[in-house]
């Protein structure tokens, strides 16, 4: 079907003209015609033409009138929420969280559960049947998702379809296994190393809202660090940048001294959730089994305990020194297990650790506020940027 | 002096057709009317008033026809060299380097000699007496210099013209010093990190010509590193990224055991020149008073002070694991008299070292090929790219 265009239109001029109302419409939510025409610098005819194509195509609807000057009323056009579905998944080492939002941003379900197994097939398996309660729930199919997201540990190598340094997901290093996903909602997805995203949660609805340099540090299970610089993602040369359990942290080489073990960097080894209940055994703390027994411990006073968390603190106060020396950040948002209860209670031993290890003041230390929903927001924002444009993408070879 | 516009072009727009033309014959080099017009997508007669408003304020000028199709032949033009002049100087720590540059970048006068000394005064006096100097070989005085780059050790707080972290101008750090350097040329004055400097230098000049993401690490008297991000200079939140003298590298905080002596940073205590003469000292080498002397007995295979550069590699490879960690660069450019003197000879055991210490394979490590002349050409490159724009700026009014 083509659309009928006034006849200076190109029809390359035609989508960027669309593109503009579209965006437009996206960041002020509701809006009449003149306002478009005033934003986007077009002519209101050529406004005009945008908003019927965008409408017959149905990423825009009208929402009423507005009154206006001299008695006119104006129409209003806001984006239709159901013109695109994201799916975004947090792949967490014991738990997975899926939530669907609209085209604008609206969660509308959403799904935590237990991991049900690390491997390829098992993992799918659940995904896909997470995928089919949730767009249930929301009155569509699976295959009506524009975008799904899924936020995983490791760095996703796009040229093999192979998921690196992500050793609790055994198996997903082979070749091609990432393309496994592909399956389990619509037909395009992102996957994205799970901390960048918990850092883009931030940037966009966390404590990194309008932060031009900072870093989210995961410690948990694992460790990690997702960088943003100008308010963008930094990802490195090869999705590797942010990799901070392999900081050189304290003695020795971490590669060298567990050349037999999965490959673990130094600070990961002493201060992820293992690490710090080693630290407290090792100390002599009887029935430390989680990081939560020895944060617990050390909160009822109990000596040993209070003794591995100042290591901890020692050994996160380096880390931070590593960072700050190289990237100066405004602000470092702790997250993960071990970095909430961390900076909950002792944000201030770690900024007074800190600060006779940098050369100006330390950053500011602040813990995440999304918590554990950090990398699914990530996820859904990254997801809501890309449908915007693959919405218009699909509806432009109909019309 | 009012010149004559087409009546549909304004005054902004006027200005803004001659930034599009200027700025593309300096990408082009000898260009044609046009070409200009090809180039810009303005209308060639467009183009001929910003050509003719250009060539009347000294910026361009015409050098010859080009015989055209159908037997027409264009008129080329050019950038004016004289139209603008650039000061670059490294103020390093025993050394000056002073150079002095037209519009395009000829460096037509240039110097290097021992610094006179490190106070404000004294620096002033003698970087105006070479700016006089170099002035006079071009052919023109000290005003006519359109802006110099100041390359420095330390941080430059713009709000207190205060120069930090630089132990070795002693006095720089007090409110307001660094507007000294505004009489020794022109007006205008840019002062920057000096291995951002250089880092700029190998991003225009150097071997990070092209290269997205990389850092250049200088080891010398002092340690720092400039972080080059999709092209651009990355400085941090307080202008402190790259400060590596503080990363925490091997034992113990860095602050708290020399409380008492000036701030240096762990690494840079152990890295840096006076750094590597005390370990060999301490390892007991006889005779060891510079670096050089370190190095020259390691090459002759003298056993103890082999082993004192196999201790540097063990530092350095461990700082390049924590940079490695955080910003997974593509490459890292080794320079400073300790770091091109370690890579020159021993990249490969540094790589060798670095692979046991990161999560993927270690980054290209290479030496400057710029050396010594690394900071002095970041410099220039950061002058040239301001003063093309000083000078459009500057006619402006007059026309």
């Amino acid at each position: 079907m083509q659309t009928t265009n006034t006849a200076s239109t190109t029809s390359v001029l035609r989508v960027m003209n669309e593109r503009a109302v579209f965006a437009e419409t996206f960041r002020l939510g509701t809006v009449s015609r003149p306002e478009l025409a005033q934003q986007t610098g077009l002519s209101k005819p050529t406004v005009a033409v945008a908003l019927t194509n965008l409408e017959r195509a149905g990423l825009l609807r009208r929402v009423g009138t507005r009154a206006g000057a001299a008695g006119r009323s104006a129409m209003l056009y806001e984006v239709r929420p159901e013109a695109g579905w994201v799916f975004a998944v947090d792949v967490g080492r014991s738990y997975v969280r899926v939530g669907l939002a609209d085209l604008v941003g609206t969660i509308v379900a959403r799904k935590d559960e237990p991991s049900r197994g690390t491997r390829a097939r098992d993992l799918v398996a659940q995904l896909t049947r997470l995928a089919e309660e949730l767009a249930g729930q929301a009155g569509i199919t699976r295959d009506d998702v524009t975008l799904a997201v899924f936020g995983t540990p490791g760095i996703h190598d796009k040229a093999t379809g192979a998921l690196h340094l992500a050793p609790n997901l055994p198996g997903w290093d082979r070749r091609g296994s990432v393309e496994r996903l592909a399956g389990i909602a619509g037909s395009t997805y992102v996957v994205e190393n799970d901390v960048d995203l918990a850092a883009v949660g931030e940037a966009t609805y966390g404590l990194g809202r309008g932060v031009r340099h900072f870093v989210y540090v995961s410690i948990g299970t694992g460790t990690g660090m997702g960088i943003i610089i100008d308010g963008r993602l930094y990802r490195g040369f090869r999705g590797a940048a942010g990799e901070i359990g392999y900081l050189p942290i304290g003695e020795g080489d971490p590669l060298l001294e567990q050349p037999a073990a999965r490959p673990r960097g130094m600070f990961e080894s002493v201060a992820s959730a293992d690490g710090i209940v080693g630290v407290a055994r090792r100390l002599g703390l009887p029935g430390a089994v989680t990081a939560k027994d020895v944060f617990d411990a050390a909160r009822a006073g109990e000596e040993t305990a209070r003794l591995a968390v100042s290591r901890e603190v020692d050994h996160v106060s380096h880390a931070l020194a590593g960072i700050t020396a190289v990237l100066d950040p405004e602000l470092v948002v702790l997250g993960g297990g071990v970095g909430s209860q961390l900076g909950d209670l002792f944000t201030s031993p770690l900024t007074e650790r800190l600060r006779t290890l940098v050369a100006l003041r330390p950053p500011r230390i602040e813990v995440s506020t999304l918590g554990p929903d950090a990398v699914l927001l990530g996820a859904l924002a990254v997801g809501l940027a890309e449908a915007r444009t693959l919405v218009l993408d699909r509806t432009a070879p109909t019309r």
